[in-house]
């Protein structure tokens, strides 16, 4: 079986109805893992609003919602300004998550796209908008399918996997970066199990990493963060895989905070550590990981974060959001061009072409 | 400085009142972090009901609690059937926590130092009772102090220390184990930061630790348990130490989920653990960790912990409440009789006697 069907456990973005005509539909991921439910998008406030509350998150999923979010803005725009008031909306709706990189690429690609449609009445437009916004979204699944071609062969030869955060389907319109091995192999009929970290203090692994993986029938055991260890230690993980935020030219790569911890308990257990993501993640400006700022977040998601105060008032907090694991901890990094391995400046630049 | 003269930041167990007609007093800890309340045990049952509902709670603390519970009880007593009716006392207590073994070792000591008061009038037991209690108490807070002065020149020479759970003065009548050091340095005015990873699941250390160490003073900063790694490789800690529920001849040491991990990083870090217990949480019995057996406990502790869900239904959990420490990980193990470095079954019946 070739990858190139398999689809992710469910739609997280997608275009409904007639054509350019149609509306923009949201899985609600701040109902997860309680309730699948979604938000449609029928104006420019709406996509705004959803991708400001984190209805969807994860940067490439916030890509392909900004860039139907333009067809959405299209539909409400005459045809005597149309040029500027598109640039207006794109603008807008940058504002929606100012540091979220793939939300600017997306909409600076529509405006480009409806440059190139100057002397086509609206519908042609509206159209040509659209064709550009699902092109995105078919780039955006192709980059999971290849990377879950690349992964599928390494979880297939693992009984217990270990991950940690949402590196999913949730996180992109496709199958996920970490996950996209897991559900190729799946599809092909292998079995084994995901072991989610829960990921303190969001829980992203427990809230969304295990429910989309149940969703799609993969076995998914949830574990708080401190257990990983003895997990493993009792011999039931043979790999971690894990995304990344932002990977620097020899390979040390920024990921959620606990990331380093795991590929340092990884290497103790002589267990290989990979991590998954798509060549737009390589920042090859930066050397190492030493010039990747990690931003502090505040003492609430720690001292509150299951909406019930759980710490002294007053204490002392810190709180990194994410850690950087040197090249040096990982046997590999999958990309949508293929695996970086051994994890070294040479190599990231060779296949990374 | 001695360290004979340093007291925990609150009382967690106090007898108040007249002699042997005063009653007990509890520290609830179930109202922590955000409330110090207090709750007075004037009957047998009041005592059973604050064991099992773990308004007090560490095994130390427990067996303190239990010693005045049966003065308590005494004073309930009849003269006439004395005897069996404290020994039925002392049954009863045991049944609000069975598997607590210090719970069962002070009832017993209390039974057996009433026998030895047959034939004196109700009023002379029971103060024969109440001086039995206070020496079990005063036992426990020199046990805490004798560790306390092991463990000072070490946290004395640290800028940043770890600790993982509560092993602190609320687990005893005294300054606590893993604590204890901190208490006597600070004490003698050295400033450090303890960094306390909040362990999850029930989050002891966000709980209680940092609380604990905030109201005496004592810089106390909370993290995620997965924050230890990253934290360690920032150069902001120096030390860890932690305590232990059960300790093998050679050293293993069994104590909450996450230990063993905090253990593999400080190695990677270059950074010396130490685990800090009492010579009665050996049990020489026992060859290695490898026969110490690993408690499982259920999913909600991990899915539903702060009273609001936040996994999905139904999904699968593995949660090992322990874990084993190698003693091959630890630099030493601190106990009331004196330091075990390195650790082997050697040096462990050497500094146990």
């Amino acid at each position: 079986m070739t990858s190139m069907n398999i689809k992710p456990p469910v739609k997280v973005v997608e275009w409904v109805g007639d054509g350019q005509r149609g509306f923009l539909r949201l899985l609600d991921q701040t109902r997860l893992p309680m309730e699948q439910t979604f938000v449609d998008c029928r104006n420019t406030k709406d996509v705004w609003d959803c991708i400001r509350r984190l209805v969807v998150r994860g940067a490439p999923a916030i890509g392909v919602a900004a860039a139907y979010g333009m067809v959405v803005a299209a539909q409400a725009i005459d045809d005597k300004d149309f040029g500027p008031a598109l640039t207006d909306a794109g603008e807008y709706l940058k504002t929606s998550r100012p540091t979220a990189v793939n939300l600017e690429w997306a909409v600076d690609r529509m405006i480009r796209s409806a440059g190139g449609l100057i002397g086509k009445n609206t519908a042609e437009v509206a159209e040509g908008l659209l064709r550009e916004a699902a092109a995105i979204h078919a780039e955006d699944e192709a980059m999971c399918l290849a990377i879950g071609g690349h992964a599928a062969s390494l979880i297939e030869k693992s009984q217990g996997v270990l991950t940690h955060c949402n590196a999913g389907a949730l996180a992109t319109a496709g199958i996920g970066t970490a996950t996209a091995g897991m559900y190729v192999a799946h599809a092909r009929g292998k079995s084994f199990t995901v072991y989610c970290d829960e990921t303190r203090p969001l829980l992203q692994g427990s809230r969304l990493t295990a429910w989309e993986l149940a969703q799609a029938g993969i076995d998914a055991v949830l574990i708080t963060d401190n257990m990983a260890a003895q997990v493993m230690r009792e011999g039931k993980i043979d790999m971690v895989i894990v995304g990344a935020d932002r990977i620097a030219a020899n390979g040390d790569a920024a990921n959620k905070i606990g990331t380093y911890g795991v590929a340092v308990l990884a290497r103790h257990h002589n267990l290989p550590m990979y991590v998954a993501a798509p060549h737009s993640t390589f920042d090859l400006s930066i050397k190492t990981g030493a010039d990747i700022p990690i931003e502090l977040r505040g003492a609430e998601e720690i001292t509150e974060g299951f909406g019930k105060r759980t710490a002294p008032r007053n204490i002392r907090t810190y709180s990194p959001a994410f850690d950087v694991t040197p090249a040096s901890l990982l046997a590999g990094i999958i990309t949508d061009r293929g695996v970086i391995s051994p994890v070294n400046e040479e190599n990231v630049r060779r296949v990374l072409g």
